[in-house]
């Protein structure tokens, strides 16, 4: 099944809010073989949602949107959707009732700006929301062809494509004879173009014919295989045995598939073995800690940290002696050692975790440039550290410093001297 | 001057990428006063490339593409400019010197697979490329529609747009008789419905018949007003007495203009107090110490601080007796008063700033829900306090949490008691 992603708002084209949506709805239909094959974003004006309605359906046939169906003047989705199939727009009662029992849940009285909210082009179906008060809409011409309005608010979208959207395309798409499905191995620490040397740029035998793309990010390399046009079952066997071969090449550099992250991998890792994490951040200033605490469940295997962000606090709170500060600065190795030695000490815990770099865009020297990062981990008496210089802006560094610092930690639980 | 957006790549269907090049591109062209009128995504096909590049020619006749300009297979930008004007690739020597300049920089020699990203449609001007190996392209037919096209990797994007795309813009802008400008104004801890009524849905004669749009998001209500087909000087003064007239309305819950953000705003506050912060963070996992440190020059401001996240660490780190926590758990209001002030006292810092909640989506009890977070912040004898229980999942909840702390800093700073 392939369909088109249309977001909807004009602060999307005015770039302040950044489109999280559409990455999550592609992702959440890649994993279940339905190909996204374009995502478009419009402004608020109902012609223009409705062109992009009539394009999507004459390209593609299928289309998901999102945004648009809040109460207020620029919240102009259903007009759009009407103008697209040429129906008029009527007051749904069941849909009047939903956003009614909304607000009665949350103890208040409808205000009359979310009358508008219960508007269904006439022959749409609508979808329940229990997520939020504007209910989702389903349309479908005689040919087959289908459009399902989403709302913008993420929590709400996330809700109402898990629960009710993805089981409605499951069943269609269990239906069709042949499917497009594709499967993502997640690697580290090694460049895109090392990785093509050790694989090939085409994945050579391993992939079989099915096409492999690089996808490099500050997470590392992402390896995704393609089956297309092949019964469910076939390319469901096609990539199992793709994925394994290149796993098998990859080696160590593979830390998941789909949409594992370093940070959840390392936690389960350490819960396997119950040890515990401590952090020591100082460039990073908090961010291994909170991609830690992003992954639910993961207060089991993470105590806490120190963010270290001054050289005091780096001896007060770490007991990093100040004479190893003085002696080769604070981004360097032996700092780097003493902070995981003193999160494992002072924490207690059983892994130590620590990062102190140059972020840039100050900072920076001849000797120690902009991107400079040294992390240390220590598990009992294993420490190991890296340094390296980072390319990239001070976004950049930091998320890979973070990433260095947690794949350091993967390696040596999966690979101990 | 009206411009489209496309983005190129599948790894952006695929949703493995979020699209925040689309929004970076979006927002600095806003700022210039371009309005960015739609952005589309495709994938790595020639054709659909062209097709799209024809398309936004047709509809708006200026378009800025991202992405597919690498030396690897699945880069087709170049094959699709080159379709879409109907032109020929040639090897361009300048752009090949570019490339190879770029290598030697580095050390080395430009491997043969990079040899493609010179090939250049007859007719397109190659714009250098400082930031990677990829030359940009600007391609304009003889109706003077035009099309640039510019690298994927963020920090190359980010570069080249910066530093030479929009300059070019700039210059063909001041030619044009009229511009599209509009300005955004950033209120936290109110919500869209409260300011609405507060400011009347179309902001009434704050506004002046400017379009007045709610934007809201974790970060808080964006209130964002557009001046359309207006000399350049009376769009600006138009905006500007607009913005005057709706931050005296909004008062306390504006907190900055534009790309504003409040860990950055409430650094300059303190920076101008000569005050000191540290954190004290179980819920939001680092993610406040994250957002103060992503500000350049934060350290002078913010020393470091506590990820307590088990109840052991809010003990021994930050002094918390554990009674406290025994009598109304961890997630209580004198919990995090008992942080705030043991991360002023062991940090030694003048501002203690403390977050303790149930992110979810396990941990909450009928008593406290998931969601339910404390906020504590102590500045010299004051200490204020903040609870409430956030909707959303628990990226939703951490989020808002740290908003809602930095902004319990600005509040106490700005409006003393």
């Amino acid at each position: 099944m392939r369909v088109e992603i249309l977001t909807i708002g004009a602060e999307l084209l005015l770039g302040y809010t950044i489109d999280t949506n559409a990455a999550f709805m592609a992702r959440a239909l890649s994993e279940i073989g339905v190909a996204v094959v374009r995502h478009d974003t419009v402004g608020d004006e109902p012609e223009l949602i409705a062109r992009a309605i009539r394009d999507g359906l004459e390209r593609t046939g299928a289309v998901i949107t999102s945004g648009g169906l809040g109460p207020t003047a620029d919240d102009r989705t259903r007009d759009g959707l009407a103008a697209a199939f040429g129906r008029e727009l009527l007051t749904d009662p069941e849909a009047l009732a939903q956003v009614e029992r909304r607000f009665r849940l949350f103890g208040r009285t409808m205000p009359k700006i979310n009358v508008v909210q219960a508007l269904v082009p006439r022959g749409a179906r609508v979808l329940e929301n229990r997520f939020g008060s504007a209910p989702a809409l389903w349309m479908e011409d005689e040919r087959g062809r289908w459009v399902i309005t989403l709302p913008g608010v993420p929590s709400e979208m996330r809700g109402l494509l898990t629960e009710t959207v993805i089981p409605i395309l499951r069943e269609r798409e269990s239906a069709a004879p042949t499917v497009v499905a594709s499967k993502t191995i997640r690697t580290t620490g090694i460049g895109e173009s090392a990785l093509a040397e050790l694989l090939g740029e085409d994945g050579g035998d391993a992939v079989a014919g099915l096409p492999l793309a690089y996808l490099p990010g500050w997470e590392g390399v992402d390896l995704r295989i393609t089956a297309a046009e092949m019964p469910a079952a076939d390319a469901e066997r096609a990539l199992g045995e793709a994925a394994r071969r290149l796993r098998e090449r990859a080696g160590a550099y593979v830390y998941g598939e789909g949409s594992a992250n370093l940070a959840g991998v390392v936690l389960d890792l350490c819960r396997e073995r119950s040890l515990t994490i401590a952090t020591a951040e100082s460039c990073t200033g908090g961010l291994i800690g909170a991609r830690l605490t992003d992954v639910p469940g993961s207060s089991d295997v993470y105590v806490g940290g120190v963010v270290a962000y001054s050289n005091r606090i780096k001896e007060s709170m770490l007991g990093v002696p100040e004479e190893l500060i003085n002696r080769g600065g604070a981004v360097s190795e032996d700092v780097a050692k003493a902070m995981a030695a003193g999160a494992r000490e002072r924490l207690g815990a059983d892994v130590g975790i620590a990062v102190t770099g140059i972020a840039g865009p100050g900072g920076g020297s001849a000797e120690k440039p902009v991107g400079t990062v040294w992390v240390a981990v220590q598990i009992g008496e294993d420490m190991r550290t890296f340094g390296r210089v980072y390319l990239g802006d001070r976004g950049e560094v930091r998320s890979r410093a973070s990433q260095t610092a947690l794949d350091t930690v993967r390696g040596m639980l999966t690979q101990p001297r």
